[in-house]
């Protein structure tokens, strides 16, 4: 499909957050044209003629920018989605969900991802980084929607193994253009020492970066100290992990010395503030990262601990926090914090190809609605979207070129009332048995 | 009008937040029916025969529930939405707030209130608590849209005079069947202890509640306590006050003091957790509120310092910075927030006629709709609606029996786009001048 974008407003996201007016061209799963429109030139061939357009949408003066990349979820947790809250965290993870995990059967994690994705397009996320077991079922799932994965590994002491994540690192990082994979392992706590130079080991191998949960809790951190006399970051630094890159999820009570290293070694601290708020884990220090040039990426974390997978809630949180954290208004601006949703994401995940609008990248891409009350007076669109944004305001979601979501009518594959009765099939099974 | 809602779950928020199934009858402005239906029985008439509807709903298993109540706002501030933000607090109001204010006109203030209910109805707010200058405007805006709304008085020593208070109490008290008027005043730290004192007497007076800013900031709190060796909330308390109750907005930096004394009197605490992140105000106590049965409702605050109009950012707010506050996941449960949202809203405007789903209620009503991803699977709606519920979830909007909002469409006499084109010119007109 050819498609074009006109009567736009557009946020590129390229070096700044400046709007154009102009065109989106898309041609296959490329953008080829990004702004003003010279009728009278060479583009009028393409546009007086219309030769090669299959669609061509009037943006009405709404906003055309880069899809929002989701660097942090467990997708197939949507089965526990307000389930089990309101509890302290120990006890939601240890009675409630570890146990309902146990009784996930392969198939549930492809219709739980599946519904995941939904609500992902909802929100204008156009790529997830997922954390979570039986990537085949990933993979499918996401292929079947349309929607773009990295696939992170979550090897840990009770499941998977070095062996299993280096043959999924090679199939599935030639599985399909919609499927990456990321070495990882879910963290220090789960993960044997042995096991972790393990993982450092075949990241030398393949030069490939490594990801993981990251002082997440201030007992994490504390255990992590009691036992090697190191906080989760140097520890792992230690082991030769992080010599091709990498970074942690939550990364919320970091040292000095860890957020140096961070910097030092340009690891990505993909920060989880709607999680962290619910199961009162803490604030991360965002402003101090910002200072040190570390580069950061937005996650939703999983929908059983947010509860739900909305990048705009994610946006405001960031900078709300860290607004409360440093007791300074002016913290955290808005400018960056949309940059870690999108840009930020897309560098976390390797998915620098689809990190702005420009002739060439890949067509993720989605249409902010402005002709809604909480985008109107137009004072300034881009603190607009993480201030007062909302899912409400999306109006399209193109993943890989393709129409996903489009006036809250979606386009994967399959109804979406097959995926809420299939979930609320395997939620009820499991509460039987 | 009358109208039949069949199929529906239903959320009365009577006592408690159970789901029924069944029907929601309204018929003028008020419910005549919640819950089952005996087709066999008297029911039968009304429904077999359909004598009396002239619009019967097919809710398809989405929830009912009453509307949320906006307990704190300045509606009209929608003209500097993403004006100015990103900046320390005594920064933006004087240097950007204020100044733009001075400039705005009457007619103005009818407009940008007109834009903010609009917002108000996508977020399912059936009802505001409106704080601003031009009582006439906001009246007029909201009576044109179909809106109900109390009327605060923002009275301090730069604006407004215990006279026309007085004069606009009994005036817009008797002025139309959507809107009330409460007395009231801006805030200790704008208002000279003698004009308090006559607050005082007007509130014995005609034996009404007063509602005021208290406690928003630390150094605000600070100055009282240098300026007359007590908190706001003492100190307005000494003066008698609360003799006929009322209450506060924000409520941050409150003593236990305080607290005692909002239990004892019955005060309502208008929580406002977007704000005062937004503006690194800091974190309410409302764990500790929630303990003392502290009564309290949930407001957004004026679209400047927000920038939203949203209750479902809001709920997840309260209970989220609730829990990061006391470190603890338990903290604050959703139960609790949705009748802050809902019956503590009524409460603290003197809605009661509105506060629930039941038989001689005023119709202000909302359909949130369950067919979509992020309210699935259904483990549990009521908390699903604080932890993942979002604008896009609300269909439908009624207020006083009239649908208002419905599938993303306005029915509030005005088109749209020329409430955003007036603010758009009023904002520039603004920024020429």
């Amino acid at each position: 499909m050819n498609i074009r974008f006109y009567n736009a407003r557009i946020l590129t996201m390229n070096q700044n957050t400046e709007i154009l007016e102009g065109e989106v061209w898309v041609e296959g799963n490329r953008i080829t044209h990004v702004g003003p429109v010279n009728v009278s030139g060479a583009d009028s061939v393409k546009i007086l003629e219309q030769p090669i357009w299959d669609r061509e949408i009037d943006a009405k003066g709404n906003l055309i920018m880069p899809g929002f990349k989701n660097a942090h979820t467990h997708s197939a947790m949507t089965f526990l989605r307000s389930y089990a809250d309101d509890m302290p965290l120990l006890d939601w993870l240890n009675k409630q969900i570890f146990p309902m995990e146990a009784k996930l059967q392969g198939e549930d994690i492809y219709w739980l991802s599946r519904l995941a994705i939904l609500e992902y397009l909802t929100s204008g996320i156009t790529a997830n980084f997922d954390m979570y077991f039986h990537p085949e079922m990933i993979a499918k799932a996401s292929v079947d929607s349309g929607f773009r994965t990295v696939i992170v590994s979550s090897l840990n002491d009770f499941s998977s193994s070095l062996s299993a994540m280096e043959e999924e690192y090679q199939t599935y990082n030639n599985y399909d253009e919609l499927i990456k994979y990321s070495l990882g392992f879910h963290a220090e706590y789960t993960t044997s020492k042995k096991l972790l130079e393990g993982v450092a080991n075949l990241s030398q191998k393949y030069k490939a970066p490594v990801f993981m949960h990251n002082s997440e809790t201030e007992s994490e951190v504390a255990q992590c100290v009691g036992r090697y006399g190191m906080t989760p970051t140097t520890f792992l630094d230690s082991l030769g992990m992080f010599e091709y890159g990498g970074g942690g999820y939550h990364c919320v009570w970091m040292s000095e010395e860890d957020l140096d290293i961070f910097a030092k070694k340009h690891l990505i601290a993909v920060t989880n503030p709607g999680s962290n708020t619910k199961l009162a884990s803490g604030i991360a220090p965002i402003s101090e990262m910002l200072k040190k040039n570390i580069c950061l990426a937005i996650g939703t974390d999983g929908p059983a601990s947010n509860n739900c997978l909305d990048m705009f809630r994610e946006m405001f949180l960031v900078t709300g926090l860290g607004k409360l954290r440093e007791k300074d208004a002016g913290a955290v601006p808005a400018d960056e914090v949309l940059k870690m949703a999108v840009s930020g994401g897309a560098y976390a995940m390797g998915l620098t190809d689809c990190d702005c609008l420009a002739e060439g990248k890949l067509a993720d891409l989605i249409m902010i609605d402005l002709h809604q009350p909480n985008m109107q007076p137009l004072n300034n669109i881009a603190k607009n979207l993480v201030y007062s944004g909302s899912k409400q305001n999306v109006r399209l979601t193109m993943v890989n070129g393709k129409i996903l979501y489009e006036n809250g009518e979606f386009s994967i594959g399959v109804d979406p009332e097959e995926l809420y009765e299939r979930a609320n099939a395997i939620i009820t099974r499991m509460r039987e048995n």
